[in-house]
């Protein structure tokens, strides 16, 4: 099966991050097509991947013969058409949030899907792809926590562009939540309530930061969610649902912590190497790959490391029987 | 450029593990030829790949031409003919641990390699690219902790299969420790000693569980590794390096943790976006390539999803203002 | 200087844990009258000290020569009355909340108190002296956290007694968070409101568990509060404090936990034996008088214990100097 | 009952704190008589407590009729002497470790401990009286570990005297470990071995630190333990058991943590009010009694603030009516 072609349409930092990932680190696609509104940018993207051309027009990148499906990381206010161009060409696309820019216009995108019969729009909404995350998910659907009632999330950044003013911080910042919310629970949000304290002196003048959002969802939940995007600290995430056996928490930096009956806390210990060590062995065999193709061809342990280990292990099963200290005999360090 | 060709040598467990990952999780390769000692587990694992074919002899898979690179995960027993045929043949090889089943022929591998020139062979020890240990490595190259003194190790599996005798303990289990050590003090080890406990009472008959390693390092470095393979626990590898500045642990579930002057404990916060959630990104997009190459086109959040977020988030924006709750209008349902 | 003369006035759960308090844990002190409107219950408590008298009528035990000061753990609606006595005789007394039942009661107290010109009340807001909220009081009084600008509590019971009703959690849960947000923030409160959202099914019918506060203070600051009294998990109190220049989160059983820049998590260390082990000798001591004071002399490590920690430590120091192990040679286990 | 008599022979840093500890924190015990080599240094000691006096000669103080049991922090070569001075007496008494400076005269205390009949010697291993250690000692007379088998401890200080020397290490810190080896696993030590690694350069010149010291006990079992004098950072006290059905680890600032059966980390969440805020009661009451004794009368939370959170608290109950915030109407601040 030959690999996807994908156009990246928009190659800022979320786009050209993109292109990146597809080339270096995803299999079975390639990025085949990139377009921006600013060719120069476009230019420099695409010499990066090799055979990979810039369509200047979006919709004609869109409509190429040489694109199997889409990824939209362009501005918000350009999607409604890209998308709709995109179900006309009956091409898949994976759409950075927002869908549109007003509900109108994504309720409409949404009744063209319907009306073609099949789906071919995701949206780029990538917690729900977040291993912890995840177990959370997963935690709640297996009823683990009993039926949830209270989700507490705070939603750190250490700062924001220049241009960042107060309801960005709920269209871009607390969207994230809402998803989140709608993820965990399988429910629609009912109300939304926006809280706002004393805004932090050290933010821009006139933002309104942090923020408070309360949400109720349509069964009564309680949602609510700090967002606080002039932190100076970092980049903190964290979710916490408490429900009718027990609460657990996301985010702390210390993976997904429980508390349930009978009073304790704690958490999961990776049950095998292959959790603990799965993803050291996908970088482990892409470098190498890596540098196999650039002709380097070793980029990790040597001969040297494996000849060196296996003197200890044999002075360490002499030892494991006369119980004394062994001294390991190695030959003079030959090669680099 | 074309994909790496890549030949699978051995494909049980673990062979099996890493043709599946080249062939949906890693960029830029592809596994052209697989061997096994059993030729239908071959035939088997061969199915799975496009454009894979079965060659029924090592050596001539190593030499065919349809391979530009070897990965080894045949039996110890049988490395070091394989490896020297992927030297005589100048094919890069990724050979899984040991590099051969004894001190003095690991010795002559590495010897051909320095005669010809050029590396060739890396050996997996894939520890050296897990994320944690990437850490602790970093934060020793910096100095942060000042010079190491000491490091302890636990490396815990819950059980073992019933051939495991407790000189497999030292080669197969310990090694990883012996590699861990020459890795993060960059120095070699002089000295070995195994002290053996009152054994596991739930231990299969005979085998010395747990076992206390005991490293010297040329420059008198102290290591000692409790290796103990029937905790019926889970899998626990933890190490923790003491220097004259302060001490980092990995392994305990809650990322690396240090401890260092004035008194302080703690670990380091994702700093943005994409540390958090750098993952999630990768999977959402090689998930939706997947679904995309499948036909299924979404594997995530839809167009209404992002027509529900766009609702919230306008209604928040109200609130924002209002600073009272504002009721969510969505329209009815549609599409599934 | 004699031992304070102490009047317990009620003695259920709360009252008799402080008559044992007193007699067993604090210096400097003696309860010499206890009362209760259960007179055999007064006598079964009195019965358990030394010297200790029950006297029948509050105000009668309030005025008593015997009595220095008085401890008041009645029921609330008798606070006043009792209150406004202890005031009267000038008698120090140290109330369990509430003051009194209602605020115009509450302000009564208050001015008696004033107009007598010295302070006689203190209430019993324990948590002000819990070493978690002093740690995280000192914190915030340093200027560590910057301007303090939001707080995040949760404050969950495993259940409550039948007779519990949705405002006895505002009047007899929340208040505790009244008093922190108070005694943290230094400020009074300016607006508060409850939001109750789907109730825990497995509550008693007819109580609205959990409930959310959120406070304004009147310099703008938010607080929310999660009181959760039927969770069936364990007592848990968290407190979360957001400042303009980190947060720092206390209650989840590790301590206080700081997010500062650079963007690091983490606690403090015990700097000292003092600290780490203070405790334990307090513990040592007064376990060791009370053995002495009962005739069983010892209560803890005998002379035996000093003696084999004798022979291990000349049998390391002998192998401190060779470096190889030295067995210990203990005499004949004498005694018990 | 009167208060139990004590004399504290040697006031230096950890005598003088068991005068102020006995004074001020213990019930039923005042210390009667201090005794010192310095007499200036007991005039001012003594100075501190009401109704204590000097005695010049220790073996007086024992002797004196005023005196009903003796706490000793007298420098280790005095023990001997004085212990048998406390057993010609009859006198309990309560010995810093060590019992003597040598094996020898530690059995010949024992001895006579054992002639006479009856225990009056405890020695002061304080862990075991400590939070964490009880907790662990708990856990594997439970049998919830199954059989330990292995122990790793840390002992690490930030810093020692100008004067303490390599054999101090083993004789004044690892021998904590010693008794908490004999504490926990209830069998003696069979043989010792010290390790010594290069030596952190910071280290005063000629002190062995850190020391690496494996203990095999009676039975079998391992023990390692690191401790490392001069590490610059806090005070660190850590051990670990592993049993064979899992392990715990106390000392790392975040309480008891296990791993058990199916893969699971973590700890106990204080389960009431009682273990969570008892040490908050005891230092409120504490205080309050002291407040109460200088005249001051209060230490903590006033009438105002129990008035103030009674306001609070009626808001709360309207809101939780009406659900909408409602604001707090308090007097105007009076008193101070």
């Amino acid at each position: 099966m030959s690999d996807l072609r994908i156009a990246v349409l928009g190659v800022g930092m979320m786009g050209a991050d993109h292109v990146a990932r597809i080339t270096s680190r995803i299999a079975g696609a390639r990025v085949s097509v990139v377009n921006d509104y600013l060719a120069e940018k476009a230019e420099r993207v695409a010499a990066t991947v090799p055979g990979c051309r810039v369509i200047g027009d979006p919709l004609d990148a869109i409509a190429d013969s040489d694109v199997d499906a889409v990824l939209l990381a362009t501005p918000g206010p350009t999607h409604e058409k890209q998308l709709l161009a995109c179900l006309e060409h009956r091409k898949p696309v994976l759409c950075e949030k927002p869908l549109t820019t007003d509900v109108a216009t994504s309720l409409e995108v949404v009744k063209r899907e319907v009306e073609l019969g099949h789906k071919l729009i995701q949206v780029g909404f990538m917690r729900r792809f977040d291993h912890e995350y995840a177990q959370l998910k997963a935690l709640l659907d297996a009823g683990e926590l009993g039926a949830p009632l209270v989700m507490h999330c705070a939603h750190r950044n250490p700062s924001v562009p220049p241009n960042f003013d107060s309801s960005m911080i709920v269209k871009d910042s607390l969207v994230h939540e809402v998803d989140v919310t709608r993820f965990l629970f399988g429910e629609e949000i009912a109300s939304v309530q926006i809280i706002c304290p004393a805004a932090n002196s050290v933010a821009p003048r006139g933002l309104q930061d942090p923020q408070i959002a309360i949400f109720r969802t349509q069964s009564g939940k309680h949602v609510d969610v700090e967002v606080f995007v002039t932190t100076g600290v970092a980049y903190e995430v964290r979710t916490e649902v408490v429900g009718e056996r027990g609460s657990a928490m996301i985010g702390l930096d210390v993976g997904l912590v429980r508390r349930s009956f009978p009073g304790t806390w704690g958490g999961q210990i990776t049950p095998s190497f292959k959790e603990r060590f799965g993803q050291a062995y996908d970088t482990e065999v892409q470098r190498w790959v890596d540098a196999v193709r650039s002709g380097a061809n070793v980029d990790g342990p040597t001969a040297w490391d494996g000849y060196a280990a296996a003197a200890v292990c044999e002075a360490g099963v002499q030892s494991l029987e006369s119980g004394a200290p062994v001294a390991v005999e190695l030959a003079t360090r030959i090669g680099s």
